[in-house]
Parts: structure tokens; C-alpha cells; sequence
């Protein structure tokens, strides 16, 4: 509890973009976030009052940063589970807790108890030696898809494995390396859907509607709320799906799921490709998007007040990653002079970030009626935010 | 600019909730707004990353403020007309300029401006003698109103004067304690509406829809948007006004024109009652409750970017102010739970002020599509927040 506003203090381990806009929707709530930073120059280092430094792995650093904390919660997945063990062992409130949080740090882990649960999963199987590997793919058929089950993101961790030659020397090299793998089907996906739900510890969820999410190199570049042409019955199965993985796993915070949608005779299932238990960018639309945006709800989540209306704020709603781009060109300030200029609606996030091609440096969201045109204008508008491109390229 | 984002640093004098709210929108630009504070409690203080202390009113404070920002703006009007001149005159970019701000800053001058300008104001006289004020009430009828030329607000510096003996001894009291003075007929208005326009260097002006102010005891207590049942004439004819003061005051940044509606045989007009230049409390349901908050506005003007889309992001928005109460009863934390259970819509902007009763401390947001309803709903979430008050009492 802060003294000086009668307010809980909320500790988010971590100084990415996701803790940088969650401290925005803390200042409405009457709080400031307390943020475990590695540098000052972290997006949330620049914005917010209460900052300490330390590494999210040393458990002594956690300790410190707990200590006056009503409850700590996370930024990203690193956080070593025996630490949150450790610190709530010692009384400190954490959510997600760790029995809930290693099924979105450990993909092995998942899919056991997914598959447990009897949630749609792909056929997978946990590779321990490169024969694991090559008889998986001669039984499902290549190529297959080889994961780290620790530490991959936005593509990374992930690789496409084609035959049983490259299937043997990748696992090879891998398994030498001490990297944990599994293997999974390559599910002849339409699309990939997400859907997000949170959870309080008192068990009140509420979930988002579904979303449409566009990948290219295993990167999100676009989301479409609410996903187009998704029939109301598979729309509710999938809230359904995340409502009960929520609860199943013991959640407290946000839970997103994501989804590949595939083909069930002449309508369509939903399979879980992977969780994530903290605010996602797949739920970087709401904040515009939807009545509460997800960074208040996982505070709200996490605090356990209750949930916040997840309606529509629109009838359509798109959000477009900004990727950094080749260093050069005209600077970001002019970039959004034009962009402002062209696009008066379009509603800027910009993540403080120094920009390497490829990392998301922000987002875009327009908000709108008719699909096509807010998709095109949320698109151009990243595009021209994007480090290095000249607006006369359109 | 700042060097590790590349994008430019404004600096606003005040730590009030308009710079907390503020700071909030600065974030999404990729900016970190610095907050020229009086003390660690002050409601942005609490929250921003780029704190400086010092008095609004001592030059050197501010020059020193001023290093490094790329424009110095307000949030609230209390620093020297001269100040600014003075800070102006050695480089530094201020915005609203001085020759702008003084007309917020001195009702006098205001109303001598804006009756130069032939812009519709009450009958109106400076009261330098008690004779002054005697003759005016003799000749436009009592009650008169007598306002303090500076420093007033939420109806502070305002007297309301019955008769000349009242006029006599007040007017002399005040004089004596060098209350500069104005006196003004008391306007046998319908309602109160307010209209907000935003300015950039370049010129372009951006107006906000017409909203009515309901004020009780010289506090705004709620506003509602759009003004309901006001004609598109006069709609338009109050933003045309708005417009065309901010282009010749020569404003940059926000403008608030506090109107009142007045009865023009079967019809309607509006008299200009005050004027503010930055974000003001009649625009605080702009930032769920309009595409474009003005708090982002704001910014985009000072820094002399595009501005955005001004419009209504449902058919009816209302804002309630939460007032503090009397101190006990159950905590802040508490009644939040029960308002969130109760009003899962309702957006809740708490500014992490201490509570005195009647201060504003903070305030909320509906949005729907029938007034009544969204009406009942925001007054009675911002009850529910008062200090002191039972949720029994419903």
C-alpha cells in the first residue's frame, strides 16, 4: 500500500513495452507500477517514477524489489519458476503464481497438461535424442516443427525441419547444446486466432473477443478485432477454451492463447499453438479497442478488483506493429509529422526503444467501421513509421 | 530532443493532475513528459520519470526547468506573465505564448480583449473604486457579479452582490487587500457549455464537440458530450467562436471557452464566460470518450504536430468529477472494488491527490448511448469514490 494515496503498490518485473503501458494504466488507477529494469534506457525506465535496476534472474534483486510490493507480477516470461517459488514461500504475492507460470515458461510442460486437460493440441512429442525426432517425422510426415521448450520468441526457438537428414543433424546440434525440444505436427493451419481472458484470484474471468492475429516470419505485424468471418459458435468455443484453461491452470492475470484455426470437414476447430500470462500483443488493440484495455485488466486481474468490460469500442479494430527498420532517412519525429498528417484518426504507441531492424518499436491501432480501409490505413501508417522509409515510397 | 529516443522532450510547469494525465499521453508519443513539481506528493510527481522541484513563481527555477526541453507548457496558469517574457526573450519556447496566456491570466484584460474583438461578453466594468461597483449595480440590476482580476478558480475570487450596501463594503475590503476587480451583470443563463479548440504554430485548429458544464457551487461536477440538445447552428456557431478567439489571441495549445447559453428570443446564444489555455476539466471525457484525448492534443499542438481526429467515440460520453469527503468511512481501495463490481464500464481516473473535502481527486468516465442511463451511472460511480461516503447509502 502506498501511504501517500491509500493505493496498492504493484511490482512488474521486467522494463519492456508491456510494463511501459502498463504504469500508463496504473496512473488511472491512482498508482504508480514499480518496475525491475536492467537499464535506464528500458521503455519503462524512461516513463515511470519508481524504477529499481536489477537482474530478473538474481533472486536477491527480486527480493529487494518485492519488498514493499502488494503484489508482483511480470513484464515477461524469464523469471527462473524456482525464484517465484522461493519469494512466495517467503510470503510475497505473485501472479501469475508458479504452478500457473511454468506452463507458459516450459512448452513440454504445456502440452502434457494440455493434452492431460484434453485440450486440442497438435501431435507432438518431446524429442530426447535425434531417433525421437526422426521417427516423429516419418509417422506424422515432414516437415515437422522443432521448438525449444524454453526461452524462444517472435520466431526465435522455432525451426522447420524438412527431412530425416536435416531432422538428425539439427537435433542433434541442439540437443549437444542443452537446448529441451519437442516436436510438433505442422498443422495445416488457415490462420492463427488468439484470445485473451483474465482472472482474479477470487475466480472471476472475463474474456476478449477473438482476434485474428497475421504473422510473417513468426513476427505479429497485424491484429484484426474482432477476427473476420469467425462463425459465433467457434468464437465461443475458443472463449470458452481460454476461460477454461484460465481456471484449469490456476491463472490470476491475463491469459492469451494462441490459436491455429484448420480446416473440420466444412467448418473449422481451433488447435493451441502456444500461452502466454501477461499482457500480449495480441491485446495491444484494446487500448483503444475494447471499453477496458488489457493493461488495466491485468492490474485489475492481479489485484483482485474485479473485471473490467471487455466489449467493442468500435465495430472494427486493427493494430499494426511498427518493426524498426535500416538505420537512416528522415527521423522518427519527422515520420510522425507525416503520418499525423495523413492519418489524424491513427492512434500512435511508441515504445522508447532504440530501433534494430526487425524489433518492435511501437504500434499503431485505428479504430473504424469497414475492414478493408481501417486495415489499410493501420498498415501504411506502420509502414511509414518504420526507421529508414521515405513516405514518397507510397 | 532526447537523445536516447530521438523524439522531443516537453516540459510542463505544475505537477496537478492535468500534467499527471499528461504524462500518460506523452508515453504513447514515445515521449516522457518533465514536470516542473512543488513537492514528491504532487499528483504527476508521484508518476513521471522526469521530475524537477521548484516554485512556478522564481525565475531561475524555471530557466533552469527550461534547459533541454524542447517547448515549456502549463498546467495551470499561475506562472508570471513576465517569467515567460523574460524566458522567451533568451530562446526558450513557450507555449501558449505570453501575449496569448495573459488573457487566462487576467479577467480584466480578457474582457477588454474580447470586447475589442466584438465577441459576445456580459455587460462588464474594471472596479477600481466602490463607486465603481455601486454605479454598474445601479445600472444593470442587482445581484451583480464582482470577480477577482487573477487567480481564481472552481469559484474562488467570484462574489455574488446583492445590493449596494452589500457592493460598498465589499468592493472597499477588497480593494484595501489590492484585489484588482471587475464587475459583471449576472447572466439569467440556461445552462453552461463549454468548447475546446486545439492550435499549432503552423495554424491549424482543431475544435471539439460543444459540451454542457453542470456546475454546482462554482464547481464543474459533470459534463456531458455532446451538449444535449443544442441546435447544430449554435453548435457550430460555438465552435466558429472558439476557432476564431484561439487564431486571434494567437494561442498555442489548448483552448478552453466556458460559455453560457443564454435565451435569444425563441432561440438561444452563447456569452463567453472564461477562458483556459492547456487541458482543462471540461475536456477530461476526451480521453476515452473522443478519438483523440486532449491531453495528446495538447502535445500535438505545442510540438507543432498535425492534429488528431476530434471526434465522439460513442453517441454519449459523461464525466463525473469525484469530490473528496469527509475523511473515514471505508478506504479508497475499497470503495474502487465495489464501484468496479457494480460498473464494470466505468473508466476511473484517480490523481493520487491527498483528500480534502470538496477537492477534486480524481474522476470518471462513461460512455453509452443513452444520456439517462450514462448519466445515473457516472454520478453514481463518482459517488461511490467520495471519501466518507457508504455504498449503503445507494
Amino acid at each position: 500500500m502506498d501511504s501517500r494515496t491509500g493505493l496498492p503498490v504493484v511490482g512488474m518485473v521486467g522494463g519492456g513495452q508491456l510494463a511501459r503501458m502498463t504504469h500508463q494504466a496504473a496512473i488511472a488507477l491512482g498508482q504508480s507500477l514499480r518496475v525491475l529494469a536492467l537499464a535506464p534506457d528500458d521503455g519503462a525506465a524512461l516513463v515511470a517514477a519508481d524504477v529499481q535496476y536489477g537482474d530478473h534472474t538474481d533472486l536477491s534483486a527480486l527480493r529487494t524489489f518485492a519488498k514493499g510490493c502488494d503484489v508482483v507480477t511480470f513484464d515477461h516470461e524469464h523469471v527462473p519458476n524456482e525464484h517465484i517459488r522461493t519469494l512466495a514461500a517467503e510470503g510475497v504475492t505473485l501472479y501469475p503464481p508458479a504452478d500457473a507460470l511454468r506452463y507458459a515458461q516450459d512448452k513440454r510442460a504445456m502440452r502434457e497438461r494440455l493434452t492431460e486437460l484434453g485440450a486440442p493440441v497438435p501431435a507432438w512429442r518431446p524429442v530426447e535424442t535425434s531417433d525421437d525426432l526422426v521417427t516423429f517425422g516419418a509417422e506424422v510426415g515432414w516437415p515437422v516443427v522443432l521448438k525449444a521448450a524454453r526461452g524462444g520468441y517472435d520466431g526465435r526457438g522455432v525451426w522447420v525441419v524438412t527431412d530425416a537428414a536435416h531432422a538428425a543433424e539439427l537435433a542433434a546440434t541442439l540437443l549437444a547444446g542443452g537446448t529441451e525440444l519437442i516436436v510438433e505436427e505442422r498443422v495445416p493451419l488457415r490462420r492463427e486466432l488468439a484470445v485473451q481472458v483474465a482472472r482474479s484470484p477470487f475466480g472471476q474471468v472475463a474474456a476478449y473477443p477473438v482476434v485474428e492475429t497475421v504473422q510473417v516470419d513468426g513476427i505479429c505485424v497485424e491484429v484484426l478485432a474482432p477476427a473476420p468471418d469467425l462463425s459465433e459458435e467457434l468464437a465461443l468455443a475458443a472463449q470458452q477454451l481460454a476461460i477454461d484453461l484460465a481456471t484449469s491452470l490456476g491463472v490470476v492475470g491475463l491469459l492469451a492463447v494462441e490459436l491455429f484455426e484448420v480446416a473440420d470437414g466444412d467448418r473449422s476447430r481451433v488447435i493451441v499453438n502456444e500461452l502466454a500470462m501477461r499482457p500480449h500483443n495480441s491485446g495491444h488493440w484494446t487500448i483503444e479497442g475494447a471499453r477496458t484495455s488489457q493493461f488495466e485488466q491485468h492490474l485489475r486481474a492481479v489485484l483482485d478488483y474485479p473485471m473490467g468490460d471487455t466489449s467493442l469500442a468500435a465495430p472494427v479494430v486493427v493494430m499494426a506493429n511498427v518493426l524498426g527498420g535500416e538505420p537512416g532517412g528522415i527521423s522518427i519525429d519527422e515520420r510522425l509529422h507525416h503520418l499525423f498528417a495523413a492519418e489524424p484518426g491513427a492512434k500512435v504507441h511508441l515504445y522508447g526503444k532504440q530501433v534494430r531492424p526487425g524489433r518492435k518499436i511501437g504500434h499503431i491501432t485505428v479504430l473504424g467501421d469497414d475492414l478493408d480501409d481501417v486495415r489499410a490505413r493501420a498498415a501504411r501508417a506502420a509502414r511509414w513509421l518504420r526507421e529508414g522509409h521515405s513516405e514518397r515510397e507510397e
